[in-house]
């Protein structure tokens, strides 16, 4: 079996998502097409990294993941194919594919844009076509020369201060309104404060009372500030970029 | 084959359903994954339970239904697989896979939540690992214990008064704005009232007007309220739990 | 492999695309179901044939297309099937389907609608049942009579004036704000205007400073109005049916 997974910003109604399809099935009739989502906010590169952190890894080796999140299209920007830890991808070189990028086992070359591309739309003639052929089984060194300069952006780390305060920010807000952080925390107890709020950290919603805001450790690893039955940032007011806190012990 | 169906709150931007599948693919490489929402609005139990009504018994025997539409994760609600009429579901114990329990044939197991599982995302660590489990041929009873008690939600039912008139309610809206009522008629002709509206009971939206608020039987076999070429929910305010009524012939 | 593609207007939370797909399932159990979208705009004939026109033939031949936006269900209107370059495809006679039947091989039929079949949802009781059937390989003649004056919309044809300048006008928006128009251009250079605007013709985005509105030819072939890093349609208020043309020379 081999898969190809899809993640884009397109949505699915203009019919550029089935154009691409169209390019895959026909190059690639053998494989497995895996919707991820369609619906990453439009040319948000910085939500679409973190979604791809969340799953690149999750599937077998031999996966291909397509991801068009493509501001730059039809400018000077790369298009690139990652080998790394036996998964494939393929995207633009604006850093969507950076959470494949930092293993010591990641292999990065340029795929050529044909003439006959649209500059509007590499995902059709330059993203897909190379997803198809890694699917059916060309090399990554059959696809392009090696890159070796691809933009990787990390994920800003929290500060830890002299007094064991860990200084942090909001990542991003999910569907539910929970709030994701970077902080990153060893020991359960303690609050975690977020502007003029604090809230407790505990170990599972089942702790927390209705409507409470609550600090816990989410499904990644990073802390979460959540509202049981509720929206934690509708209703405390938090967006990507607020300043975080852990006060020491 | 074997097919997996999703159904979820999560939408799919944030990479959530991603993780599942990822997690799907890996358990059960031969199995089929065919997404059926992952639009239901957000910790809606209720109306998750009547788009499982609609489909769980529409799939061939042997389909594996994963639906996770689950506010009470990290709290000490059940993890639940059941097979019914030859179907599995899996999902929380929540009332949200109760169409399936009505069944004489229904089973239930408790799924263990390994002690690793993320308290915050059993849709990952829980569910999807037993959805796989069953696709690839793993037996209820090897999933974990049987289960007396699960939640089963039944959709109100209108009542009947002596005079033959019958008294019901919007179960839900649909995305044209159909509204949706837990009325059932055995004979054409007159009509049901909505508030201060009254619609005549049609046949086909070929015998409204365009415009016109219209009654009919809708293809859940329940009586719909419908304006042709238009919303029906929006023109006439109509919204869950509105009273709608069969007056005597 | 047999595929079969959905676009529907249904969303997906109702749960209509979960019976229409069970029907597939069960119907043509070894076909391939590739969602190409539900999110088309509510009962919007037009803007869905611009969608299905993008991927129809891009799939290979032998791919069963079923395309159910039908506002007309229950009314007079047939239900049809076409065969058109190899490709199938199944939905209402409303003009959504034109896009393949300009071809000169294209061949219809008349799809029986059963007795039994819910007067609301062709999509499910005539539209899937008969792309199930064509995936298993059944015939477009076993499907239904010759069918001689199915609806044919065009896209509107720009006007060409005696001195070069070319007056059309937009089609439609994509979810970017790129402003799709039915304006096809010949050669490079000179400008586009829309209302107030005029819009340099650049080859690619690369070329436009960011905010700056711009025209290109777009992966279809029209001319498309883009903002670089914004949204042309809010930015410019252009909407469905404005006037754009290219002066001439």
């Amino acid at each position: 079996m081999n898969v190809i997974t899809l993640l884009t910003d397109f949505g699915t109604a203009d019919g550029y998502v089935a154009e691409m399809k169209g390019v895959l099935v026909s190059n690639a009739p053998s494989a497995t097409l895996i919707d991820l989502s369609h619906e990453v906010p439009a040319q948000d590169v910085a939500f679409a990294r973190l979604t791809v952190a969340r799953y690149w890894r999750r599937f077998p080796v031999g996966t291909v993941h397509l991801v068009v999140v493509d501001p730059g299209v039809g400018t000077a920007r790369e298009a690139i194919a990652v080998e790394s830890e036996g998964r494939f991808l393929v995207g633009p070189d604006n850093g969507v594919l950076s959470p494949a990028l930092f293993s010591l086992s990641a292999r990065v070359v340029s795929v050529p844009v044909p003439i006959t591309a649209s500059p509007t739309f590499h995902g059709r003639d330059v993203f897909a076509p190379a997803a198809a052929a890694l699917a059916q089984g060309t090399s990554l060194d059959e696809l392009g020369d090696v890159f070796h300069s691809p933009v990787r952006l990390r994920t800003p780390q929290p500060r830890r201060d002299g007094d064991g305060s860990l200084h942090g920010e909001v990542l991003t807000i999910d569907r539910f309104g929970n709030v994701m952080t970077n902080l990153v925390v060893r020991d359960a107890g303690g609050v975690v404060v977020a502007g003029a709020r604090t809230a407790r950290l505990v170990r599972t919603y089942g702790e927390a009372a209705s409507g409470e805001l609550v600090a816990l450790v989410g499904s990644s690893g990073f802390v979460e500030l959540a509202v049981r039955d509720g929206n934690a940032a509708l209703t405390f007011g938090l967006s990507r970029g607020h300043a975080v806190s852990r006060p020491a012990g």
